[in-house]
């Protein structure tokens, strides 16, 4: 049990597509589920972080239709349960969340959803454990908390919040003063520099109540349809379908902009607990562990007198020779090479080949 | 018919194994059958040189038993004719023209043989059918020609030929002074300087009967051994079979060592002629056609913002953003990324690799 005596449900929201990791990711196997970063996929290291009975209920992961097996056969691999939500098809994460809530508030509405995404990964994790377990009262009192980073660089990619008061008898909680969209470069720094702004990591923490009265105050129709969508969902052993004519009635919002953008309710809770989105190879070789030359290697690679490098082979042997600050990455079919400053621009490269189909 | 009214045989060594150009040259596809600088391969291209029938007679490949349907495919493949002379072991170049020779003077001791390595580019052909010309007269008379190269670099990978005095009656001919082996970083600057030192290309021009009577008298065992192969060997449509019991007792030498450095009678050509020996990659940058970012882009390959980089897609779709000055070469089950400073160390790669087997 957490130190409240609550149990959690961890709520992994796997539907996410990305082209940031080409040539691993790709459309029919986006980021979550491969191993980036340590032997099991992002999602498989997203469930064993919540796998410890005392503290964390049976997860709920929801995940598209087309990818059900995968995520199924992910969770069999390591042995863990999980009650998986397919989304007949993609409407952000509001409506899924949404659903997800009446499902849980079905047994009981004060059910603490611990949502998150499932290709984060957390270098610290007994500290976010406690950040949680910090967390716990505000939600129990009706607050929706959104766990925040600790910005360690000027990041442009990112959403920040910036945080106002204290919350009363909750330390480490704050209100939220104002979601700010991605800055500019100047900005980013301003931020970095002002220490008031945090980034927005898309981890939440909430009881199924709050969220399903909140919403029906600011996005009463993704409740509406959310509930037709559960109410005519059809449950197998292993998978709940949700009706996919009442779940395309809701309209495609993010929570960020359904619902944690207006409610008065919002609160967050600050975090340093080594977070990482894994947007791209250089950050990937950021978190990496590195041999005495700085490279981080994963995979069948030779580095002769290589330095700073993330070299990745995976079905196909990666030999460098005399190089630095590179990313390569190969597979049996296709090999990236780049600058770890330009690994970013690895997305272009994705959206051409898709044009080419 | 040449200028002379001779015509020559082209005597086309292709028992060269290498492991510079790993992942794509390997022990048992070396580089000569690769299509590394054109449509063909280097012995297909090399076969296509000589092809006109006016000036050069039915080409002789020397190749090693194990690689003989190689050869011949190669052969088959561009609608071209040749008698294919199988080693039955690798002894070096000394014995092998010897056969040849011995073969060619069954005919007509008389023929001129035009004996060149398999894997080198020429990337100015018409100067050197000139050259090849302007060395017949020498031929004829008895002499052994050996074209050396004008170097266009400090380069301390070749052997080298100063050359003597010029002989007389025959322009751009000259004595050999002496056989250098491959010098240092300071002598090679030196020889690059004095004009007098030219690179030891492995071409040569003689007659059977010449190569026979001077090996007779400087590597008498080399051409009784390989006499008694040629005597007891076996033709079929296909293929010439030395005969293995008698090749082997030839001692194992390079045409160099066992004649050229000791003949009084060998004279060398310098030629400009666009040569390479493709002993590198960054060597078919050098030589390669390049884009306007001055990349070389063969095969399967998406370049965003690379400069000056060697760029192969060979099976695999290489990626390349935002480097410069690198190679890449990428087959299906291994990619090699190293500076184009650095490209002659594959070769320890490669060696690394063979140990593990």
């Amino acid at each position: 049990m957490t130190e409240t005596g609550r149990q959690l449900v961890p709520v992994i929201l796997c539907g996410g597509a990305g082209t940031r990791l080409w040539p691993m990711s790709r459309d029919d196997l986006p980021k979550q589920f491969l191993p980036l970063a340590g032997p099991w996929s992002l999602l498989q290291s997203t469930l064993l972080r919540f796998g410890d009975a005392t503290r964390y209920r049976r997860p709920v992961v929801v995940a598209g239709e087309t990818q059900r097996f995968l995520v199924a056969e992910q969770v069999r691999q390591i042995e863990s349960k999980a009650t998986v939500v397919l989304e007949p098809l993609a409407r952000g994460t509001a409506p899924a969340i949404a659903a997800v809530a009446l499902i849980l508030a079905e047994s009981d509405a004060e059910t603490l959803m611990l949502v998150l995404p499932s290709d984060h990964v957390i270098g610290d994790e007994a500290t976010f454990h406690a950040k949680i377990d910090a967390a716990i009262g505000a939600a129990v009192d009706g607050r929706l908390v959104t766990f925040s980073i600790v910005p360690t660089r000027p990041e442009t990619g990112y959403g920040y919040i910036r945080h106002g008061d204290g919350l009363a008898g909750h330390e480490g909680v704050f209100a939220v003063s104002e979601f700010v969209e991605k800055p500019d470069a100047q900005r980013a720094q301003e931020f970095l520099a002002g220490g008031r702004y945090f980034w927005n990591s898309g981890m939440f923490l909430f009881s199924a109540a709050t969220l399903v009265a909140e919403l029906e105050r600011f996005a009463p129709d993704i409740v509406a349809a959310a509930r037709r969508a559960v109410a005519a969902s059809a449950t197998d052993p292993d998978f709940t379908r949700l009706d996919a004519e009442s779940f395309a009635a809701a309209p495609s919002l993010s929570i960020d902009k359904a619902l944690m953008e207006k409610t008065p309710h919002a609160v967050t809770l600050p975090c340093a607990i080594g977070w990482s989105d894994v947007g791209s190879w250089a950050e990937l070789w950021t978190i990496g562990t590195k041999d005495a030359n700085g490279n981080v290697v994963v995979g069948e690679v030779i580095a002769d007198d290589a330095r700073d490098c993330y070299l990745r082979g995976d079905e196909a042997l990666v030999a460098a020779v005399g190089v630095q600050d590179l990313v390569v990455v190969a597979t049996a079919g296709a090999v990236l090479v780049t600058s770890r400053q330009r690994s970013q621009d690895v997305r272009t490269i994705a959206e051409r080949l898709r044009g080419r189909g």
